[in-house]
């Protein structure tokens, strides 16, 4: 288990270190700084993927979330603002039903139990979340085979994923590939995404072979504004889909699993089996539909934005941009020495957070708090004289 | 799958039937009746474990169980609210550590495969929650034999334990007894307790063989006021302890686990494996927090007004009170035809709730709402002419 | 693990002692006495389902099974002696295929997996070698919760069943029964088959429910001769059917799991899983292929012979017979002292092995060696003074 | 599962096609071709790794090696021929304890699902036989992660090793390896072996993680002759090892599993739940025995022959050799048009089996049969005109 003293050295957590590298801003669970406290609500932070919040204005969030709906709650997830995200999702998503999930390790681990059934055989990206964060739960719980394939998140998955076909199918037992799980973006390849053509061709290779196909979509929603991007045609290929609730739609925790009528009932069974039906989910439920309202174009508009940034920064000296591979909110700046220094400092008396550069490396990373500030405003302090 | 029609037919919902047969009372889920709502916040409910509230509420009463403390946020279940419950759950039942879990599911599942190991024979009681309403999930997930044994909650079940160990030890293949669960109060035998003498005799049985022992006390707190009862001792023969946060301490969800320190600890791995390692639990965290201030001496008095009115009723006509064996706060009232006809009428005029009589059977079930009247005029109602 | 020493206390090897209670004979593998050897080949043994003989002998048995075959050698079970045997198996039991197997435990756990699939609640008798006999093997490697249900071999089966069903239709979670197990004759009821009309019955419950039915018929053989009985027609009701290779057909091991052409593919999948595909089973196959020859027919006369003898003892002072219900080739004598004092020693110096009765309680058992004596000559040893 | 079909395209059976690629010699199960039968029994056969012989001649084969031994039989693999050869493998590993198993896979998953108790990741090569020949048990029997890693038998292993530690303990949720599993002869890698320097340093850093030691040592003994080689030694740094019975010892099935006391005594469990406790293995455990017998002097004179062989070949026209690393008894042996061109047919008709060439690569695989013939005879065939 991660101990606290583990987190606390990934997310130092003081008035100038709000990021995480790995995990959502800490900020709101931080102690307010005895010097001057960052004023959070009007930070543009260039971390994380969500708007930091203080967990102590939960209340007053979840009043304007449930804005005296007396049909919110749930029973063991049945009904009220559950029933209401769930079918909301089936519709964004284009699928018959979906489920809410206490957490996306559970959904992405009932979901591929279920695809799999008695095919234990599963095809994953080696950097994957389901492959290399959810300690091992595939084989421990569901007996199944997590198979790592090469190809990260671009065109080379489709000739991995053949081969592995190919492979097993020469064996003198031959194996069946009972489902294929594709993370996009992916986290562990700073929010890359696999083309859907790619998808397409991976999904032909799945229906050929019978073999079911899951989406971790955790971060599904931060390609809003890529080109040609609209999550129904993005989950098409797929038999289920996962889609996290509290990384950047602000609940406090979740995540919603959608599939077809059979597969996401199926899923609720299973959910019960994992202890994950939870008596009342309503509190998440109700702050994430409330997130979701015109979530996807806010989330164009921060888009838009980075780009504004991105190409400003270019421009500037002592600064290289470097892209990532289709890359959803991510970004990475290489950084003289000259501009680094003292850059999280200038930030910081500018009400912007930035992260800690790595060899003169720094992950920019866009969240909806970059549109609380022109871009400008933002670029200046990476100037190195802080004048731009 | 329990479905949506089912529930509603097992907690038929509307202004005079409050009860839920298996399940707190749902009315908090439930639409305001048009005619003339109930004031939820008066009545006295003689159905369900805990006192209902309206779920548009929660604001309101996270806000005044977070009371400002800007520290109250946990990451991924660590610090804040969730470190302090487990801290105070610790004390309360005299562990070493605590961990919190979304369902009380998870916790029973999570505690019996830590404690079984590779010996996959666990002996439980064969009306338990983990024998019955788990879906079969010990041996699905955790490849557990879960053993059904007679006994209930009396004395015999230490015969049964015994004998279940003396069988397997003639076997050509002698199992080892890897966990016994036991279940107190046990739902399903409406709250009847067992006593810690037996306990204390099965535990050494337990000993004797290395066999772990796991108390399934989602209910625990609710024997607060029975003679002799302290969570502290009565937790003592027992190597972990599972105790729900819903069902009576007003959190949304959510239950703890507690045992020793290396326990504990794999106890978060397993958790995180089982996809319970929810992002945030404070809301849930807080809210318990909350409702276990002065728990134990409120449900003391619970109690107290509980026999009150059982002995009030006992002396009324037509009324014969069946008491349940060690029961915690379920009693039997059975009821001539006189008095059952009008009398859940007769009831909610007077802001009281009780349950549907079967054939002349109605169970009381005693929270904190039975505070809210005297004795003498809740018992009026139960009167043939509503007078007493 | 049972240990040699325990095996030494339950199967005392000597000359005098050819007795296995619970294991076929273990004559062969006994060291000659020093006295005065047994005459293994020519006794009488009313001890164990099968004809004791020496494993030192093997290898003339072998010669005779074989006859010269040069086809007789298969491949990973695959052609050879082993694809006859199992092409025999399937006709002898009306199934489209069979597949060998090393074990009978492996047989049955391979069945009820496949039966069961996701579906994992079986019912079984709770005397069955699948519940008491396989160190727990169904949840431990296929998470499968075996239910033991009451009833034994009789009518009564047929409502434990339905309750058994009926219960968990009623839980909040309904859990559906993969499959039932049956066990006939049993091993732990002395031999005591359950009548077609019964399982007929039980047939019926679960073909409503879609649940696969599997007969653990290790000893189904030993039914030759019953009234009425015929191999193909009892095993109509089942799915999948196992019979034992070495209990009375002669092989020094083996199996055979009869069923239909997908379940049996499936089943030889799973038997690689499990390891059991052994490189060759051909000494195994050929021998139980020559057992096999007009078994049922010797075995009617066994049965004949048995019935013969019971009636002649029963008609002999101080001796009492006790029928098992629906009994295969055991019955209980019940032995005044004047006749149990000596008997064993009498009955050897006439090359006829006894058990050792327990409180006057003797389990004659009948198999092959039955016909090598006149029932007179058997009868004869019981008399209380040697005469008869 | 394998067809039958398969089989036989990848094993065909004829008078000139004795060779299985990835399986031992399938000429025992042939049938005689009609034109003019190979005498089996005299034959150099440049393919597979034990000395071919007919199924049909088991009997004598039998009666060699029981050589009247009252004692040889076995009761549940207890005592007998199986207790002798557990003996007598345990001497020669250097454990202290040994127990018989039915089949390679079924040792393998035994010993790894033992060395990782509930630290469910295993380290083990990519080309090995546990991860790409058993048919995913790892996980699906066990739950056990089996995580593949590159360098195949050579140093570069220590590299991958210590590198997936790495990876793992970096991760927020650290997975502990619960066991290394090493193939040695690797079957994919052509019989390479893995150097014992290599070897102990993965035990090193098993050891400092507390990690157990596996060695799928199949082909072990075919290491014989090897400079250096000596089992006891080489089993050191293991806490398990399997050996085969039947690829090269002459036994028709059976594998040992060799380990501690403690280890050893919970796999004869394991073995029983995994249902691999025949009634007799004594058939397998004395052909075992004598197979041993001197096993390792003569395969080392059968290295002595080979590499006479390879030199010998080396030296001539149109012939190179090539050599694996590290290899054990198989070197490949690349031929010009002219040499390859009726090699197969030359060499029948000196009693001499060779395989197929692919591509003009011939494997040549070396076994007890070659010391039946002088080197100079057996070269003689591969001169391109059949003189040398």
């Amino acid at each position: 288990m991660v101990s606290r003293r583990e987190f606390l050295q990934a997310v130092p957590i003081g008035a100038l270190s709000l990021a995480a590298a790995a995990h959502p801003l800490a900020l709101a669970a931080a102690p307010a700084p005895a010097e001057k406290p960052l004023a959070v609500e009007k930070i543009v932070a260039l971390v994380g993927d969500d708007v930091p919040v203080r967990s102590m204005y939960l209340p007053q969030r979840l009043e304007a979330a449930i804005a005296g709906n007396a049909e919110v709650g749930d029973l063991y997830l049945h009904d009220g603002a559950v029933g209401a995200l769930e079918k909301r999702f089936a519709e964004l998503l284009g699928k018959e039903d979906a489920a809410f999930m206490p957490t996306g390790t559970m959904a992405n681990q009932i979901a591929v139990r279920i695809l799999c059934g008695d095919r234990r055989h599963l095809l994953l990206q080696k950097e994957s979340h389901v492959y290399r964060d959810e300690e091992d739960a595939t084989p421990v719980l569901s007996g199944i085979n997590p198979v790592p394939i090469d190809g990260g998140t671009s065109e080379a998955l489709v000739a991995s994923v053949q081969a592995a076909f190919n492979q097993r199918s020469k064996d003198p037992y031959p194996m069946e590939v009972g489902a294929i799980s594709l993370e996009s973006p992916v986290r562990r390849l700073d929010g890359s995404t696999t083309a859907l053509d790619t998808i397409l061709r991976i999904a032909d290779i799945a229906k050929k072979n019978g073999t079911g196909m899951h989406l971790d979509g955790a971060r599904l929603l931060l390609m809003s504004g890529m080109e040609g991007f609209d999550p129904k045609t993005y989950a098409v290929p797929f038999d289920t889909v996962y889609v996290s609730l509290y990384k950047y739609l602000g609940a406090p925790f979740g995540a919603i699993l959608a599939g077809d009528k059979a597969r996401i009932d199926r899923a609720r069974h299973v959910r019960h089996i994992f202890g994950g039906t939870i008596f009342r989910g309503y509190p998440a439920a109700a702050l994430a539909l409330h997130g979701l309202d015109h979530f996807g174009e806010r989330f164009a508009r921060v888009r838009a934005a980075g780009e504004a940034l991105l190409a400003k920064l270019a421009g500037m000296p002592g600064i290289r941009i470097e892209r990532v591979d289709r890359g959803s909110n991510i970004a990475i700046a290489i950084l003289d020495a000259k501009v680094a220094d003292g850059l999280r400092e200038r930030a910081r008396s500018a009400d912007i957070v930035v992260g800690k550069p790595d060899n003169g490396r720094l992950h920019l990373t866009f969240n909806e708090t970059l549109l609380r500030k022109p871009t400008a405003t933002i670029a200046k302090v990476f100037a190195a004289d802080g004048v731009g």
